[in-house]
């Protein structure tokens, strides 16, 4: 068999998925490299993968050609992504990277361009009857009263917790409007908030979700997280994730639980997720998954897999090496 | 020789701090427990240590009896804060720990006052001729023009990067004053910023400085460093600590270089910094000094023991464990 080498561009400090990656090779006894790519040079996960290669940044023009070199000269069996910015540009790109044998694990590209921006994932949920907090026209907006408070900010093109405010009440929602680049505003949801990771396998079907409920953040990621199987957010999520034209793999749902049970959505990215290791430690094991169908096409996802109750504590570790090597 | 256990409060997420721990006493073969309290029951460094304790919150009445009687129950040799907001309260304990055969790490009251809080902190630096940034008077603030922008705004009694906030302009200005409780105003230096590891013996000398640039933050933290060897920030952060009254231990002292190769200092933190683990990589091992003077007064500290131009990369690892153990 070849090797089943595979690339993660935009490698940046997953340094646990990686070795999850490593992990399942070795469990299912593949030849192969884990290869991660980065445009810096300082990306803490290219010092743990067998191999580095450093590629454009994702807003230059040759970043795609540099992919599929990369994927050419290292035999790259499958590609995968670790950020939001580059997801639509690689599924439009997909026929190039499968003529080199290369599999890019990305949703279509109408997936993509729905999950990107806020505005067109508020629309799709309101088009298909999944519950989403109210976003607020102008005149909506001008029109709030202070019971109305607090409630969101946020640019519509924003990755992760960038640039979200909370605004208290009206003199904060002016200022956070006036100093946040394409500023939306929505309604605030109270509830417990979950971060879904659903696997969908290469035929397009949803064949897991793992609920991991946020207990804290830091730096708007998960720092402390929790497994809990609730099957009213499941159903919702593979509702939600069943609905999207042709997703495929690791997809990342934000949502919360409201006192009253009604699950609502606020976003979906299409890719794993910063706190993906908390699913893979319980034993929803994507990675092992995705090698499977690359190679037999064939995985051992299943609802049930994985170990409810669990909890995933954060911290720094670190990766130590010469200056030299990050100049 | 009696059992060296060493017990850290509001260990937190110091994994990688009380793992050297755990390697030093390895090292010097010393028997010995690390014992990890916090008052929360989810800290991921409790997980790790040998040992794991809850106490009650710093603001509890019962805090210092609650860690008294752990330090008698547990036979503590020595106690490491790892947080600001219990320094003084230690200090004014000190002797209380002492005559139970626990040498409480802390440093005198006086210092930990003057470092607490950052007009103290201001006044200490202005009064012993250490550059610092000026701090703004309300009629400075008032009388700023356009010109003087960008300025800080922070709470004069916060910690790490808590609160602080650059105001572009002066609506920002007048924004963040509103909304940050006990706002101070302070210039902004331009220049690169250092976090240095000062080593203070037990008799009060200063045995070892480690500048480590700051590359990148993440919620404030440092998650990109470098150890740089400069002789003028060394000399100007020996000279700094050496004005401190009875400093011990790691003081963690955050600077400026200008670009006319001034140091202007910030505040000092007299405790280990969340940074630290590159100082001990870089070979500076301050757990293994402290140890050497509890068990024989002297220890290997030197100004060059360390490596310059080393990098540290930090990422997101993670313990997991039952719901049930932290609940």
């Amino acid at each position: 068999m070849a090797d089943l080498n595979i690339l993660f561009t935009s490698a940046g400090r997953r340094v646990s998925l990686l070795r999850s990656f490593r992990r399942a090779l070795d469990e299912l006894a593949l030849p192969g490299s884990i290869i991660a790519a980065d445009a810096g040079l300082s990306a803490a996960a290219t010092f743990v993968a067998d191999e580095k290669a450093q590629v454009p940044r994702i807003d230059h023009d040759g970043y795609i050609d540099a992919l599929l070199e990369l994927c050419d000269a290292k035999s790259v069996r499958a590609l995968v992504s670790l950020v939001d910015t580059d997801l639509v540009l690689l599924s439009e790109n997909a026929q190039r990277f499968e003529q080199l044998g290369t599999t890019p694990l990305v949703c279509s590209a109408a997936t993509n361009r729905i999950c990107f921006d806020k505005v067109s994932t508020h629309a799709f949920f309101t088009d298909n009857d999944i519950r989403t907090p109210q976003v607020l026209s102008d005149a909506e907006t001008e029109g709030l009263s202070s019971d109305d408070f607090p409630v969101m900010v946020k640019p519509w093109d924003g990755s992760g917790s960038a640039g979200v405010h909370v605004a208290a009440n009206a003199q904060e929602l002016a200022f956070y409007r006036d100093t946040t680049p394409n500023a939306m505003v929505q309604r605030l949801v109270v509830g417990d908030e979950y971060t879904c990771d659903a696997y969908v396998d290469f035929s397009g079907t949803v064949r897991c979700v793992v609920p991991r409920r946020r207990l804290e953040t830091r730096a708007g990621e998960v720092s402390k997280g929790l497994t809990v199987r609730d099957p009213v957010i499941i159903d919702a999520v593979t509702d939600c994730v069943d609905k999207l034209p042709h997703a495929v793999g690791c997809m990342t749902v934000q949502c919360f639980k409201t006192r009253d049970g009604s699950v609502e959505f606020i976003e979906v990215n299409p890719r794993f997720g910063g706190g993906h290791p908390l699913t893979i430690h319980a034993g929803a094991n994507f990675p092992k998954w995705i090698l499977q169908e690359l190679t037999t096409g064939q995985c051992d996802a299943s609802f049930d897999c994985w170990t409810d109750d669990l909890v995933m504590l954060r911290y720094d570790a670190e990766v130590i090496t010469q200056g030299s090597l990050i100049r």
